[in-house]
């Protein structure tokens, strides 16, 4: 077949130091597994195109990048120098909505090697998905302000969820539920004190779940789940939740695994109508930038679930056993994983060993 | 003084089991302490009443109990039974709400004797309060349903804060922070993603800051916050959030530092206007209801705080310190900390530490 076109954009921060690293991994993979693939690289969604431009994409960003089969994505923000509500939505947030990414998917996996900070858990032990709908709900952007600068100044905002975003988000979590072993889902919610869009967040669960008599399923409410997070991350397989709380658990879910550097994410279009985003779960991390200290595992990682995405298994599974070896051997790591290599010496021995 | 007039509302589950263990160890510290109180016992807000009177609460409750100088409460919910939004809103949130109780305070402390699910942390490590915002933001209930029932269905749910409402609870935690010794105050926000209400929250605390140089404040958004709860609890001193945020916080805190069962709270209005609530985190935990193997250090800790708040500092110091011994010496553990003392035994053993 013609070689698989990925658009890549580095970003800000630390996204330019590992995305490099997952290129090196990627090109090897592909080559050891007969995959053809080509890169483009972008400059825009970032700091530094802004800067010269104005805006944080060219008007014609979706000609650019929109007929790619994926986007491969460092990170974008630097809220020291640009508001987040321009940075982050003038390009993550624009690809999910105008690219219709409905799904956020993020493993939550205990690798050998990387120690966690739940006391007595082994790799094995914490290995499940969180499914995150990824356009709508808390995001939703609509509402206003009353009353400005005065005492009874107050402001409103809509959590919209609508049957098509509910529904949609459901069947991806359930059919990725009954496709795997234990066929387990659990649905996040707060019907108990969110009075109107949680208790139809449930119902569309029950209705949804009738369609898989195989998966077994429960709820709980996202209190007490965040706080079974820590105390029986064993207890869980697949995990749906809206925009806010699959944000919420796809950030605590990789801390219990001991650390945000190593987790990936897919932003995704299922139908395949639009290219998905592949990013590590960290963000562009200003502070460490520029230091070649940054962990590029999440970002290899990443590459890992686009070629899984792509149909690439043979290639996907290898990328993910040469980062649990080059994790699991404890000899070359980052220091957030209390280790001394840089960035590239990271991604050169993950490469090695695909 | 006239002793203080306490109202006892037992309620469902296990608040049946844990509030007369609450009760004793209220009862000797005040004698100890020469604290004249007066307790009485109201049998509303429960499945018990609800089956004999349709209602959860009767007419005049606010007679009942309005009056007092505080609300002793155990649990309230049984979702087999009883709906959560008929239960929960028609009495723990109907307090919070016509009562003005709008700050919920909990702390979030690693008690010796306790197993953290955390590694390597010990009693002092984790030492901090979360103050929740209880009366807005979220948990609104204005909204509704569109075209129920068709594929054009949607649901709308109003964020909404106010002013004065979120003014006065973040008042609440600067004030907290600034008379602790670390004056430390941590805002979770979200202002990346929830677009209206949260840079309005952030703009809130901004403007609060001024008002107290000494207090060192940050923010983070709560995705990332919940992780750092399990990286670096000991980062935090005093935590603010909304409605929201607040509750997942108060709960995922207990569970790293061991479990949510000895976890108390208060809802309480600071200007005593009206009587303010303590009550465990914990809920009335259907599952094991009956049984007396709860464990009661939640209810006797709320008994603390409400001791607290009344002014009595050294009969609530009293009950903090018998909890640590009894806990510490760990011959009388209940079953969730891995012993197999009853509800009742354990009780009795901090009654007579105090
Ligand atoms: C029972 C529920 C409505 C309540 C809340 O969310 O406020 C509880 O979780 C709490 O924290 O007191
Ligand atoms: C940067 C931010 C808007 C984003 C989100 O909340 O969606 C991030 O936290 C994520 O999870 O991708």
């Amino acid at each position: 077949r013609k070689p698989y076109r990925i658009a890549v954009i580095a970003g800000d921060g630390i996204g330019k130091e590992v995305v490099p690293e997952g290129l090196r991994v990627l090109e090897m993979a592909a080559k050891k597994h007969g995959v053809a693939v080509h890169f483009d690289q972008f400059d825009f969604a970032s700091w530094d195109y802004y800067e010269k431009h104005g805006e944080m994409m060219p008007e014609d960003w979706k000609e650019k990048i929109g007929k790619h089969d994926a986007i491969y994505f460092g990170a974008v923000g630097w809220p020291a120098k640009i508001p987040d509500h321009i940075s982050l939505w003038g390009s993550l947030i624009k690809f999910r909505r105008e690219f219709d990414q409905y799904v956020n998917l993020r493993p939550v996996r205990l690798m050998p090697g990387v120690p966690s900070p739940l006391a007595n858990r082994k790799p094995g032990d914490i290995d499940f998905w969180v499914v995150r709908e990824n356009t709508e709900g808390e995001y939703s952007s609509v509402g206003g302000r009353m009353f400005p600068g005065t005492e009874r100044e107050f402001v409103i905002q809509e959590t919209i969820m609508t049957r098509t975003g509910v529904d949609r988000i459901l069947k991806f979590a359930f059919d990725l539920a009954q496709s795997r072993p234990k066929k387990h889902l659990t649905s996040a919610t707060k019907s108990n004190g969110i009075s109107i869009t949680m208790p139809y967040w449930d119902e569309r669960v029950e209705a949804m779940a009738k369609a898989y008599p195989k998966v077994k399923w429960d709820k709980y409410h996202i209190d007490i789940l965040t706080a079974n997070f820590v105390l029986h991350p064993d207890w869980f397989d697949v995990v749906v939740g809206s925009n806010l709380f699959g944000d919420i658990l796809s950030d605590l879910g990789p801390a219990c695994t001991g650390t945000i550097g190593i987790a990936p994410s897919g932003n995704i279009n299922p139908e395949g109508n639009f290219p998905s985003v592949f990013e590590p779960v960290h963000g562009s991390a200003p502070d460490i930038a520029g230091q070649g200290i940054a962990n590029p595992i999440g970002m290899i990682w990443s590459g890992a679930m686009m070629l899984e995405h792509l149909g690439e298994k043979p290639a996907a599974a290898a990328i993910v056993t040469a980062i649990e070896r080059t994790l699991g051997e404890r000899t070359l790591r980052t220091r957030d994983l209390g280790g001394n290599a840089d960035t590239t010496a990271c991604g050169k021995a993950v490469a090695e060993m695909v």
